[in-house]
């Protein structure tokens, strides 16, 4: 099944807006086994929405619109559909009580524009919406579905889940499986070439990758078999897949390097703490914002000055002015140091120079050093990283955790 | 000038990546006095870009690509392009020195796929990239000039400020004058209400309001006069925006609330410290993303443990038992431990529970004490906030930071 999608809505060809819904719908009409070809974002105009809509009716099996569904002289998705279909506007009863019964609820009072939010193009079935006042709708026409949905994504996504989602795997009666290997500290172009000649064949099953947040998702899915021959024949393409990167492979649930690694501190019994330099609280941050974190992580020290790294982490000054804060040296202290103020049972610092200013010939912006410490051994690594100063802290932040995950494995 | 936006990539119609790039561009194009009348996305596949470029190309005066200039395999941008017009691709020699040169700079072998990334539209004007390896490029055919953009958000805003808007404002003989103001601890809603007279009359200068990273941005602009009547209308206009919400405005300039505290604490010879507990490091971690941030941050301390807050912050036991770790007395304790411990001149503290565990009748979710605290004085404010956990840390980071400007003013 082929689709497309059309916003609506002058606000976001004004930028005001972020067009989230689109993804959102996306993701979903995805996993119901439905390819999205396209979207389109026109603004609140009558020519140019009929135009775009009949665009997409011709090519694609299912058009989703969202937005122009409000009580506003602006809003005119349905009657564009309508004029489209060639036929008249509708008055839904059962609609109309649903309006009038959400202004009750909030002791208001209903303006008379509200009614129009009742009608619906004749044939269509309404989709109702708990969220807002605004149903949505579904026009089963000749060779294409068109659904109207509510711009606003709490509505849009009501809606979507409630009816579009259980009506298309239905009629998709969905087999595809898919699984989503997460994949750090290895760039997308990397990890594209070392699985080129997979990737090439684009057969069944499929491998596409993904990049954001440090992380290179890989998503396998196979979708010509029924559903055992596609699990199988999945698995085994994310075997072949783990032989050649296996060791930048971290989940194959498609989970972050940071969930990853507090169930491993958790199953271990062992807990964490940091002693950050040019990251400043980062590292420690992206596993916070993890909400088991708190069985593991122990504490950290952003330790962004010197006098701070004699302090907290009783760094000596010899050492600091004999090597300089950036050095293996200072970083292996730091990371005895923070291990025997915490008590935790592995210990990370980082130590380097994030940039713009700061590098020198012999120290220059992007060089890191990592250290990460257990009872038995502590081991520090260097790097030479590039980008402006946040690329830089944020690729720290996933090779130091990389090394931890590295070391716990 | 009419313009139209195209967005390549399978990734963007997978739903895997959100198109900011479209409402960044839109933005930016309005600022020139370019309106966007439609954003198309089409998947890696030559066809379907070729027909959507012929489309806008139709319609529009300007067309802007963003996506497809890697050096894999389905970047095709520019050889769709060239195509469109009929053209050949050629080699343009500076970029593929460009490309050389930062690989080396990083100690890297450029693969051979690369070489294409430094050919181009014969005729287009390149545009150099310093955030990446793929330079963008510039064709002005008969009726319509198309811009071809990265897709990675940072390197699309690089080349769209360094290049497309110059070049755009030199074309439109823009005589708009915009100022934005940066406005924090205050919902986009609650902005648009209290200005809502302003918004409405929506004459000249105009308002507008984009949220954004936990700041109101609210542009103000006027087009209608010659220059200097637009900065006249602009700075009474901001006046009065002042007069109404001056206490939450605190940048003209569109800086944020992090750069422009640095910047204060800098000018006032003070130093900062951090004692965090909810938020994980993220405090310190958002000044220190700024690069002016060495010569004011001191260094912080994530407390997250009961342990790390006796250890580091000399929080005694007995008032932890008594009060709780989550309580305005330990607050007021981690300022005076982390201002004792390093020595700052302001101290800042916090803790609470960012879920979606922890919470009690009592101590809710969402719950969360910031103390800030100088030489003379300590003052702690209590705040009740929703959203998930991620959501909850990062409305503190602002609170917290909103709360240390507010006491250097």
């Amino acid at each position: 099944m082929k689709a497309g999608i059309l916003a609506v809505g002058t606000e976001l060809l004004m930028g005001q807006t972020v067009n989230t819904n689109a993804s959102e719908l996306s993701r979903a009409l995805a996993e119901c086994g439905v390819g999205v070809y396209y979207h389109y974002t026109v603004g609140d105009n009558e020519e140019r929405m009929a135009e775009h809509l009949k665009a997409l009716m011709r090519t694609c099996d299912l058009v989703v619109t969202t937005g122009g569904l409000g009580p506003t002289q602006d809003d005119i998705t349905k009657e564009v559909l309508a004029k489209v279909l060639g036929v008249e506007m509708v008055l839904d009863a059962a609609s109309l009580t649903h309006v009038k019964a959400r202004f009750k609820k909030f002791n208001r009072t209903m303006p008379k524009s509200n009614i129009r939010q009742a009608y619906f193009p004749e044939g269509a079935i309404v989709l109702e919406n708990a969220m807002g006042t605004a149903p949505a709708c579904l026009v089963e026409a000749d060779e294409c579905t068109v659904v109207v949905l509510p711009g606003p994504p709490r509505e849009m996504r009501y809606v979507l889940e409630t009816h579009l989602v259980p009506y298309l795997k239905a009629k998709t009666a969905q087999q595809m499986y898919s699984k989503y290997l997460s994949i750090y500290d290895m760039g997308e172009s990397t990890v594209e070439e070392k699985l080129m000649t997979y990737i090439e064949s684009q057969t069944d099953p499929t491998l596409a990758t993904y990049a954001g947040d440090g992380k290179v998702l890989l998503r396998v899915t196979a979708s010509s078999g029924d559903y055992d021959e596609n699990v199988a024949s999945v698995e085994a393409m994310v075997a072949c897949v783990k032989e050649r990167i296996g060791a930048y492979v971290v989940s194959d649930s498609g989970a972050s390097l940071q969930a990853v690694l507090i169930e491993k501190l958790r199953a271990k019994g062992q807990t964490i703490a940091f002693a950050e330099s040019c990251t400043g609280g980062k590292i420690a941050a992206s596993l916070i914002e993890n909400s088991g974190a708190s069985d593991v992580v122990h504490s950290g020290v952003v330790s962004y000055s010197n006098d701070a790294k004699i302090r907290f982490l009783d760094v000596s000054e010899g050492l600091l002015s004999q090597c300089g804060a950036v050095s293996p040296e200072v970083c292996k202290a730091m990371v005895e140091g923070i291990l025997k103020a915490t008590g935790a049972t592995v210990g990370v610092a980082v130590t380097g120079i994030a940039g713009p200013g700061g590098g020198s010939e012999e120290k220059p912006v992007g060089l890191v050093y990592i250290g990460v410490g257990t009872a038995e051994r502590i081991e520090v690594s260097e790097h030479r990283l590039y980008g402006d100063r946040v690329q830089i802290q944020d690729r720290v932040v996933v090779r130091a955790l990389k090394q931890v995950y590295d070391t716990l494995v």
